[in-house]
């Protein structure tokens, strides 16, 4: 299983998904309830009642304008996780408070932060496509019956794609081509690069840009250990211009595909999916289009997942993988990630606020 | 997990559970046959098989006069446990018995004793509304997902009333009133009890008593350890005289609500619920609109109470609880089991019959 | 929980369920992948890629010719377990090799030997009625949620038919005639006799044969531990002429009920079971009315084992068993099994091929 790394931001939710109705998560292994005050503000506790450990996700658990009400006692909390009403008496105990966990709505996603320091000025990494008027965003969460290191691997290795992923974004190309990894430890960041120069246009980028005959396709990883995945995906037909020296690319088509990757428990894992591209911005009908084939590649992937993990449980300990050199990205994040665990396990825990 | 407490007696069934079918039910952990001889005695002893551990309950096993046969192998028992018949062989070996349990039918319930030593004189407690012919009874059974601690729990802090079955039982005021508790250690019985003066009228009440406006409501819960809990409810119009100095008390309205609580396996319970009214006693609407209620009222507390018990699955070991004023009466009752459970470890077990 | 005999011959399939498309079992804890080549020939072999350890029986896992390309990243096998292409590079590491497993496609059996040394000269067992000419056979498998040992108990003490498959298989007779067993030690065979002179023809056998009126019935079970199990049933009308001493026997009708026995997990079983009978070879009405008897008979024995593993999985640690004298065969049949087991543990390994 791979460690969870603590001391860092994850995405917990949607920002759409976080209204006002209670909405139960459980990050890192724990329980949080999010909800959003009257005035339009993410806020997020812990998601069990200080009296008997009752869930406050759970109906008839409710909120009564920015508090929490308890649904099995009446137990009552304020935006501050303060413990404000007890049924049968007027004085609250000291020690009637909930855990809050510090917040950031950022590119659509509401980000948490799990750990045992303050993030201080640290600030989740950006996905700025997400809520880009430059971009059309198609998007989603599914849950994975599996440790978050496989959703990991299975990332970081594109040339899955080829196999799991045939006919939709898979084509030979992508397991043939070589790939190029470099690492940034200090800011705990992994690019794997992948140009096609020449390559088969794939269904799912030939519906929706249009190009016809062969293209240019990359494909540059970068991948924010531990949470958040970037793909920033180029096409264009073959023999188009490349990008310009200013980093404008007008004869390309561009997709950004993001994903947050937050573990949930030791074999459960959220994978938010989003698909942002910078063409055909108001064409529903693309939209749709990507929206479906997104949902159904990801769903090729939980499959995969789920039995790859339901597998795993029944290997016996100390089984054997075999690693080649499409695994040099996956192998230098699963490092980075074990380095991150070892050193939140290591240092002093400040108090939680 | 609460501990489970030997050498006392615990509801199995309702008597008309038991009959000419072979019914299996698991207490304290213990595998149970109940049925009925043809002259109307109930009886209880282990429901597996001596030779192969086949369990008795299960079809093709079946009832032959008063005897068990299994349906695995045909061994035979009387009801006495004693192996009468074993295929293929005269001999029957003499440890060919099944262990026999000490049964009692009272109040309407099958009670069973559960135990290293006899019961001796020692005999269930009453709840003698149940088969009373002043009152009239709905009642059932659901099992709940949890250690049966929680119930106990449950039931012990009615302030629960309010927010749980608020639009069912629960006003404001159960949860606002100050509760008076007693113990009683030596005969393993604790007493809480909510003086409500002028309360609104739940529409539990409103709809069977027919009492509009205000009422006088008191709760007098009698829990006596581990297996058997008893509320009296009193309902009366605001202004009514009390009861009499003899016990009478014409003016209120009286439910006796009557719940065996009976530990089936660590994690599982049988929850006996029973509702008896002395009014109304032969409207068959009231009969099914308090039948119905209750179901209700019950479900609600099995589905928080299966919620809890997976949320407290979750939990790391040594969590914490925050115990205010309502849980006098519960945190008294998880004294006791705690005692009686260790003292039925500590004593040397007679050997069962 | 039975011990495992490793170094084993067992059945993984019937002949006809390998084929072209690739077929997953698990045999004594180990995945094995099993296809047919091209020129008809069964092959076994790890299910597990070397790369990733993903089911190589799970789509989109493929067969390309002989070779087998694993669904997630296209890692390619050779029918002797062999890697012949790694996605993304030219060169195949010496370790990327998948277990290969012998393989003996023998009485419409495909026969896989488990263990750490090869099978040298060891072939499985034979039921040769399975396949001949003389009998027509109607069989097929049943996953059980056991341990192998309890349908080996079952096999082994036919008592239970009277019981268990009154009105279809079993009568009175069977549970009362004594057996005679005999073990073959050196060659890990028990042999358990029941010989009825006169008894009930139960319907399976009426109805099939066309006898009406009391009937000589023999139950010879020869069980080859661990894996192959055969009863050698003789029925005749009561009076009439038993075999010759050629061995030839035309008075009397013959079935050969065969069972592969094969453990698959700790507490799940393979049950092949198979009926061939030397009469009314082309009679389809019969075909269909042993096809549709036998398999009901077979669920029950499934559903009762089923249920006796839940049973036993709830009692104590050191649960008791009482036997008796039907349960000669089963217990002789428990010390070779754990005699074998403990040999297979004793001996040191030889490389698996």
């Amino acid at each position: 299983m791979t460690a969870f790394v603590r001391d860092e931001w994850y995405v917990a939710a949607y920002g759409r998904e976080v209204g006002r109705e209670l909405l139960g998560r459980t990050v890192l292994g724990e329980p949080i309830l999010l909800y959003r005050t009257e005035d339009g503000r993410p806020v997020a506790m812990s998601e069990r009642c200080v009296h008997r450990r009752f869930p406050l996700s759970q109906a008839p658990s409710r909120l009564d304008g920015d508090r929490v009400v308890c649904g099995y006692h009446g137990f009552t909390y304020g935006t501050d996780g303060g413990c404000v009403s007890v049924p049968g008496q007027q004085r609250i105990p000291r020690t009637a408070r909930l855990k809050t966990y510090p917040v950031v709505e950022q590119d659509s996603f509401v980000w948490i932060w799990i750990g045992d320091r303050e993030p201080g000025d640290k600030l989740p990494p950006r996905a700025p496509w997400m809520d880009s008027p430059d971009y059309t965003v198609v998007s989603g969460m599914e849950p994975i019956d599996s440790d978050y290191g496989l959703l990991v691997d299975n990332l970081m290795d594109l040339s899955h794609e080829t196999y799991l992923h045939g006919g939709y974004i898979g084509t030979p190309e992508v397991a043939e081509t070589p790939i190029t990894t470099e690492v940034d430890d200090a800011a705990g960041i992994v690019y794997v690069s992948r140009h096609m120069d020449d390559a088969e246009c794939p269904p799912f980028y030939a519906k929706s840009t249009g190009v016809e005959g062969r293209i240019t396709r990359w494909q540059d990883v970068e991948y924010h250990a531990p949470g958040l995945y970037l793909l920033h995906s180029r096409v264009a037909p073959v023999g188009s211009p490349g990008p310009n020296p200013d980093g404008s690319d007008p004869h390309a088509f561009h997709v950004e595909v993001v994903y947050g990757i937050t573990p949930s428990t030791e074999k459960t894992t959220y994978d938010f999916w989003a698909v942002a591209r910078d063409f055909a911005l108001d064409d529903q009908d693309i939209t749709e289009f990507l929206r479906t084939n997104n949902h159904t590649v990801v769903m090729q992937d939980v499959v995969a997942l789920n039995v790859l993990q339901k597998s795993l449980d029944t290997e016996k300990a100390g089984y054997q993988e075999l690693s080649v050199n499409i695994d040099t990205g996956g192998l230098a994040a699963r490092r980075i990630l074990a380095r991150l665990a070892q050193t939140g396990a290591e240092q002093p825990a400040a108090p939680a606020r």
